[in-house]
């Protein structure tokens, strides 16, 4: 009997799909499927290829960091997933990246503008950057304060991130979340899809202007409004 | 007996090509095929990936919206296609895609020119960009709108939709069409490559001139013209 | 008996590795193998896609244009092929492409500079970019004046076709050559290669400068040269 | 028996992989595998396909360049690997390609600024750019001569080749190195990304500054210093 089969299911096949949709080379993105009830999520292991992995070979922890089940070391990135379990009430999934076009945005530590309805048919805000982690945080706990650096990110904004599932850290990448951790590989694609998007529109017009409002709000709220139209 | 059998499957593979043509990721595109003679076209279901698609699973829907055959609820985009079906008097087949290149120029809000032969063999005229859709035109009825908002920029600009199958519609991203289905889905994969060529020769002269007229009509015709002589 | 045998077959597989080599979409491209002791080249036939050719379905004509062998139109381009292979002796395959970041330099009516040791591998000066043809020479016979356009530029800028077998059609695109059908579709590989690179390269630095002149040379003689040690 | 043939398949692997991760077109890159016990290296033919490659069409060599095993002609940058085996104590495997951004970079003679982490991770310090060679030393002995070129461009930034394993040759493209040949086409493919990543970041801000010192060591450190994390 394995209490976690599924989790550990969602985890692998999210993990295959970053390799799938082209988001990092090697073993340069991690995967995360979160269990809300049970308070456990399931993780790629550190530095293993996507050609390697199992369901078997994910790894099970708690939001305090410790190891439920597994035999590998996690992901080096599992304590920013774990902060954001905590903190991001509602969400399901986590993935990180470093696809390039996100990553290009991040390493410009810029914004990235709502310039057409691809970005509002998933988002309203530009997707935010976060600072640069002070030397004292990088001493304490890098990875646990890079999961602080993105709250904080979104507090000082006044973001909800149920209603914007990615971000940027400033010289580092893309993560992104969902109601799963098959939704937050999407919005991996989407993010990179959209800086995509953004760096051309810029090069073919440096003064380039966000959409108008009316019609971000249009394309949010057809696809997450109330009275939604868009899907089965 | 299915006496749109035909128009499904059209439909159906067109939907398949967007994806085989790279031209969407996920499912961020739609493909309809139209039936002058039933008045009535088929259309992808919303929010439905490639690989779920099948025949069956198409939507067939009249030129006033309503649903001739089908379970499934159809493209959120399937009243812009309703109204270039009616408008644009001819063609028999609309593809929208969010394409990365052609979403650019889009969200640059700024049409393509005629740089070389690639544009001048399936269109003598800049690609036009419609304007932004107004607050009351969004509130009315969006997709509708959209579909006027094309008809309207080819009417402004004096565009014939027979001789120039493509157009931007601003912030949002392609649509084109043409006398299938298929050749549908074939000019949008000649726009994305148009709007590819036209970035980069910017890129390399930002004051780049047009194609001379003479070069742009030879090329138009050897391909559409009386004396044609492209193809068997 | 089929005294054409092998030229088809060569043309045949150098069409398909167009598509195989990513320089065409659907039928924007096309390679000839030529016999020059029969004085016949094979081609692809109008407007067929790649995956429906065969070497039968490969036209046969001689250097004044006349069908030796064949059912189906040869490539609309054919008159340019025949007059390159008239004119610049000694070559033994055309292939002209509509590859992206070629059209782009050809679209911006620039030679490419000799950036890298890339570029002087395959030949010691810059890719010429012809002119724009005269509306005269477009009424005459376009195709055939596309030839002469190309001889004319090599002419002006006294550059031997042997030593540099590729060129940019102003507004069109490029043409590379070779010693075999084969080899010119590899020569456009190199070229869509070498034009990204330089664009790329133009993009980091706008004042780039060329490669030293010693070391062109040297790269071109480790290959080309009388002591020439590349390959096997 | 064969002595060898370990180095053999080693090389053979990484020359492949060259190709798997899109580094270069047709015989456009070579990786070599050395044994330092035995003061041997096993490196691609010369000019020969990767689909042509076998175990046994490795050529072997010996750090004086003479032959030990194999009929084919070795690849024509044997000399330089040969250079880098003698002077960069510790390296096991070397792999030149011509990925079109590191050739950007590599063109442009400009270093890549560490902007980001996913530099951090391989190395602290910018990916160095060589001088061009003197018409002296191209007369005298290119290859060999290139090496020199690398190991003085190391000398000269007091840069460590054990915590750098990658380098841009002016003019010419990149030679990545490592602890196995495997390692060295990963380095490869991450230079090429690197590259890529800082070409994207210096379009959308090219005043963009390097990451912040203590950052970078973090990121070095979590995976090669001597409390390392990253991997199992």
């Amino acid at each position: 009997m394995d209490a976690y089969k599924t989790l550990r299911e969602e985890a692998f096949e999210a993990n295959l799909e970053i390799k799938n949709q082209n988001l990092a080379i090697y073993t340069w993105g991690n995967a995360s499927a979160f269990d809300p009830g049970k308070g456990v999520f399931a993780i790629k292991p550190s530095g293993v290829s996507y050609d390697k992995l199992s369901p078997e070979s994910m790894v099970l922890l708690d939001l305090e960091g410790s190891v439920v089940e597994g035999k590998l070391k996690p992901s080096s990135d599992a304590k920013t997933h774990q902060v954001l379990y905590r903190k991001f009430t509602g969400i399901s999934g986590i993935t990180h990246t470093h696809s390039p076009y996100a990553v290009a945005w991040a390493q410009a530590k810029k914004p990235v503008p709502v310039f057409g309805t691809t970005h509002a048919d998933h988002g309203t805000e530009e997707i935010p950057c976060t600072e640069f982690m002070s030397p004292e945080a990088v001493k304490n706990d890098y990875e646990l304060e890079t999961g602080d650096l993105i709250v904080e990110s979104f507090r000082k904004s006044k973001l909800n991130p149920a209603l914007l599932p990615m971000v940027l850290v400033a010289g580092h990448g893309p993560f992104a979340w969902g109601g799963s951790a098959s939704q937050s590989v999407y919005h991996s694609a989407v993010l990179e899809e959209i800086c995509k998007m953004a760096l051309l529109t810029l090069r073919l017009d440096p003064m380039a202007k966000p959409l108008p409002e009316h019609i971000i709000k249009k394309h949010w709220e057809r696809k997450h409004g109330p009275d939604a139209y868009y899907g089965q």
